[in-house]
This record gives C-alpha cells, sequence and structure tokens, in this order.
C-alpha cells in the first residue's frame, strides 16, 4: 500500500447506502452535512422526489451527480418488452441530461423468463446498448456498464467482467467516448485481469468508481457487502490502478448490508464512510 | 440442443453429493446399485476407509475412480504451514496412485489469515503447484485446478477463472500432461470465456468434468446447487464443448445442497441424477 489517502473531496454516496432509512431530500441534506460532494441515485430514488426537483436539490446543495442508476433490462422474450425497456432506457438517459449527471450507469439485465440462452441474452444487450447509444450522444451523457459479479449472473446482469465490458465499448463505440465502464470493487475484485482491464480502459473508458468491502463471513449473494475496510479487498491497491490510468473522479460508496448498515443510523454511516474513506481506502 | 443424450457408461458421482447420509461404503455400494461406473472421492471419505481398502473397494465394484480431491490449501503465512501443505498434497497424489485415480483435483487455497493480497496469494498456489508436479509426474498422477467461482474467492480458491488456471497449466507445465484442468460447470458456466478456454484447453488439459445445476432462487454462496435440469445452465451445450475438444471421460455429479438434496434419502438422489443425466445434460 504506502499510498497517501484518497483526496476527501472525491467521497460520494450512492442512495443505495441509505436507501432504508433517507428519502432522496433527507439523503442529499445528509451529504451536504458530512461533506460528500457526490452523489449517485438510482431512478427508483427519483421517483419519489421528482427529477427535476432532485436536480435543483443537489444543485442547490453543490453537489456533483457522478452517475445516474438505471435504464437496461434489455434481455426479454417478447420483442414488445424489449421495446419498452429501450424507451425506458432513452427516458432514463434524459433524466441523467436533466440532473447533469456526469454518466448513466446501466443495469444491462440477463436471462429472461425461463432462459437458458446466456449467449442469446448478451447479444441482447449488446443489440439494446447499441439501440440507445446515438440518443446518449445527442444528450451527452455517457453510458456506463457495469460489470456484476458472477453470482448475479442468472438473477441481475449477464456482463460479468471488465473484458467483456471493455469489448462491448470497443465493438459499440469505437474511438468514442460515448460508452464506459463502471468499477465497482465488490464485483471485480477478484477479477485476475482487474490491473490489466483498468489499464486497457484508460481514462476515456473510466466513468465510474464505486467502493466498498467484500466480507470473508459473507454468505448471501445479494445485500451483505462490507464497510470500507471491513474485508479483503485491498481498495488502496485498485484505486492507485485506476489513478494511474488517468481516473479523477469521485469515489461512491455503495453498500448493500441487509443486515447490519442498512439498519443503522445513516448520520453513523456517512461519518463511518468519511473516516473509513481516508483510513482504508 | 439438439444433442443426443450422453452415454449412461459416463456418470459418476462426486462423494459429497451424498455425504450427509452415506459412508464412503455405502456410496460405492450405491453406485454399483444405481449404475453409476465413476466415483470421485474427496480425501476426508477415505480417511473414514483407510486408502488401501477403498482401492479394494471401488476396483471389487467396478467403479472408475475419475478422481481424488484433495492437497492443495497452498497460501499460508507462515513458511511451516506452506511447507505441511507440500508435504499433505504429495500424500494426496500417493493417495490418488492407489486409488488408480484418473487425476487428483487440488483444493488451492486462498487469502491465508487476515492477508489482503490476493496477487501473493495466487503466487503461492503457483509455486505451491510448481513444488509438487515432480511428485505427481513421477506417481502418474496429472494434477487438476479446478476454477473456483469468484464468490469464494475469498474463502476457498482464488483460481476463478479457465483461462487463469490454463495459464498456469501453460507456465508450469508447457507441453505435458502433468496438469490440467477440472471444469465444474457452477462454478464456470457465468464465464464469457467459456467456450473460447474449453477449446484452448483441448484434451490433454480437460481432466474432469463435473455437473450440477445454478438456482435463480440461489442465496447461498456455498452449498445450494441444484439437481441437472433445475436451473440456468445449458448443460447439453457446455457438454458439447468439452466433447468438440476431445474429452471423452466421465460427468461426476457434485450437488452440496444444505437445505434440499442432502436430505433426501440417497437412493432417491442417484435415482434422480440418473435420470436427469439422460434429460437435462
Amino acid at each position: 500500500m504506502g499510498n497517501a489517502p484518497p483526496d476527501p473531496e472525491l467521497l460520494a454516496l450512492h442512495t443505495a447506502t441509505v436507501r432504508e432509512r433517507w428519502t432522496l431530500r433527507e439523503i442529499i441534506d445528509g451529504c451536504a452535512r458530512h461533506r460528500f460532494r457526490g452523489i449517485s441515485p438510482t431512478r427508483g430514488r427519483l421517483v419519489q422526489a421528482g427529477v427535476k426537483e432532485a436536480a435543483r436539490a443537489t444543485r442547490g446543495s453543490g453537489l456533483t451527480v457522478t452517475a445516474l442508476h438505471g435504464g437496461g433490462g434489455f434481455p426479454a422474450t417478447e420483442r414488445k418488452a424489449r421495446q419498452a425497456a429501450l424507451d425506458d432506457t432513452r427516458r432514463a438517459i434524459d433524466e441523467a441530461a436533466i440532473l447533469e449527471a456526469r454518466c448513466l450507469v446501466l443495469a444491462e439485465g440477463t436471462l429472461p423468463g425461463e432462459s437458458k440462452d446466456l449467449a442469446g441474452a448478451r447479444e441482447m444487450v449488446r443489440d439494446g446498448i447499441g439501440q440507445v447509444l446515438d440518443h446518449a450522444r445527442a444528450a451527452g451523457v455517457p453510458l456506463a456498464i457495469e460489470p456484476q459479479h458472477p453470482m448475479v449472473c442468472a438473477g441481475q446482469g449477464c456482463v460479468n467482467t471488465l473484458a467483456q465490458a471493455l469489448d462491448l465499448c470497443d465493438e459499440l463505440d469505437r474511438g468514442g467516448a460515448a460508452l464506459g465502464i463502471a468499477v465497482d470493487v465488490y464485483h471485480v475484485w477478484w477479477d485476475p485481469q482487474l490491473k490489466v482491464q483498468i489499464e486497457r480502459a484508460g481514462d476515456r473508458r473510466l466513468l465510474a468508481f464505486q467502493i466498498s468491502d467484500w466480507l470473508r463471513s459473507s454468505k448471501d449473494i445479494v445485500a451483505d457487502r462490507g464497510m470500507m475496510g471491513d474485508g479483503v479487498i485491498d481498495l488502496p491497491l485498485i484505486r492507485s490502478w485506476m489513478e494511474e490510468s488517468g481516473y479523477r473522479g469521485f469515489h461512491e460508496v455503495e453498500i448493500l448490508s441487509t443486515s447490519d448498515w442498512w439498519r443503522r443510523d445513516p448520520d453513523e454511516v456517512l461519518a463511518t464512510c468519511r473516516v473509513r474513506h481516508q483510513t482504508a481506502c
């Protein structure tokens, strides 16, 4: 390790971290109180608050919207559902533009219905991204593909490695900057190709960086993430790879934690994030 | 799909599938009763029965020992523990030779103690395999590296993709046949590189093939595997890739299932395996 601690101004909050207790308005106020400079909301939170109202509130609090999370869901059995996913993703792009979000992180989707055709689902993801990319270019909102941990491949997302995500970027946006990746350490920390693929991505494709930790005792595949420093991920090392590749963006804390952090007072959660960002990242 | 069902003579049983209810002796008798032609025991089962006695029993029942599972555990903080793992792995090789096992499937190990040094753990795995390989060559027992699902990277094994395993084979055993891989569909079904890496492995490196299924409803990261046909894995497709690469070996059923199959009568489990091998694999 031996790295200097990260710039405290780069700390950002993914709204899911405190979603069980706070509304978006409360989260925005909490960020200001705890000197988080960035926020990355899910679309669910926006619906609650209204997009324009949310844009006003974040701007009013001096917060950068580091990413909006939503859209995607491209694989579907019926043509109608595939079309609905495209329409919905275009709406998500428009919402990201209103928020002046630095990118839209897609939830690509995976095997629809009873399907076992993983290659087919992956083709639908590729085709879906391809079909909304011009809309994203026109809106000035880069799209981020977030590789999902292989353990959620059946239920959540079928893009599962950085290499696979970057292959999609190269295929759909060669030489461009309309498409990139979101690096969530929880999803990718295990990847033997992690360093090489972060280098390959480079500044242009590195659109977001999400932090949390993998607990040694983790048993659950959905919502048992740890606070930075409580698990096995060498966060300073991965951050150093991001920085060596030119990434200068925010560090978004995303901790889904049914049994621990979601139960705590969000003010305690945010205060802990701030400390750990300096001591464990 | 459209493949013909697999040769029923290739059905084999990993002892873990019925480990909660049967001794090794009972498993051997059960295999004979249900016309399984192959068996792959863990070392824990051997200790129970005695290696020579187990070898006599499997031979007496006309069973091929498709693999012995054990050895490994190479990453350790203390030199003494690393040496103990090497000694233990050499004993496992000797046991595999007595059983006339077709290979020894290693449990490589992962992050020792409080370590977050994943690259270091992976180096210890590489070094450990390198140090026992001559012993394996002399004993005529090929060693199989079994890539483990990334969700068990922190607790169980730090070789997590076929590409990583095959890179190790190339580095330690270039051009040889002393080192290969075990393909367990549960661990690798999600890998975008699966087909390409099975092709890369080829007949020489494909030492074992393990089958089960990934349940859509799976929540547990350790022992919630499904019976073939009950989940999302396209087993006929993966088998076709194995066969196209020249694999002609057994299909070992390995189902770790705390809440379902481990609770059932093992005779029911084996009968179900036999049917599903023909209808879902």
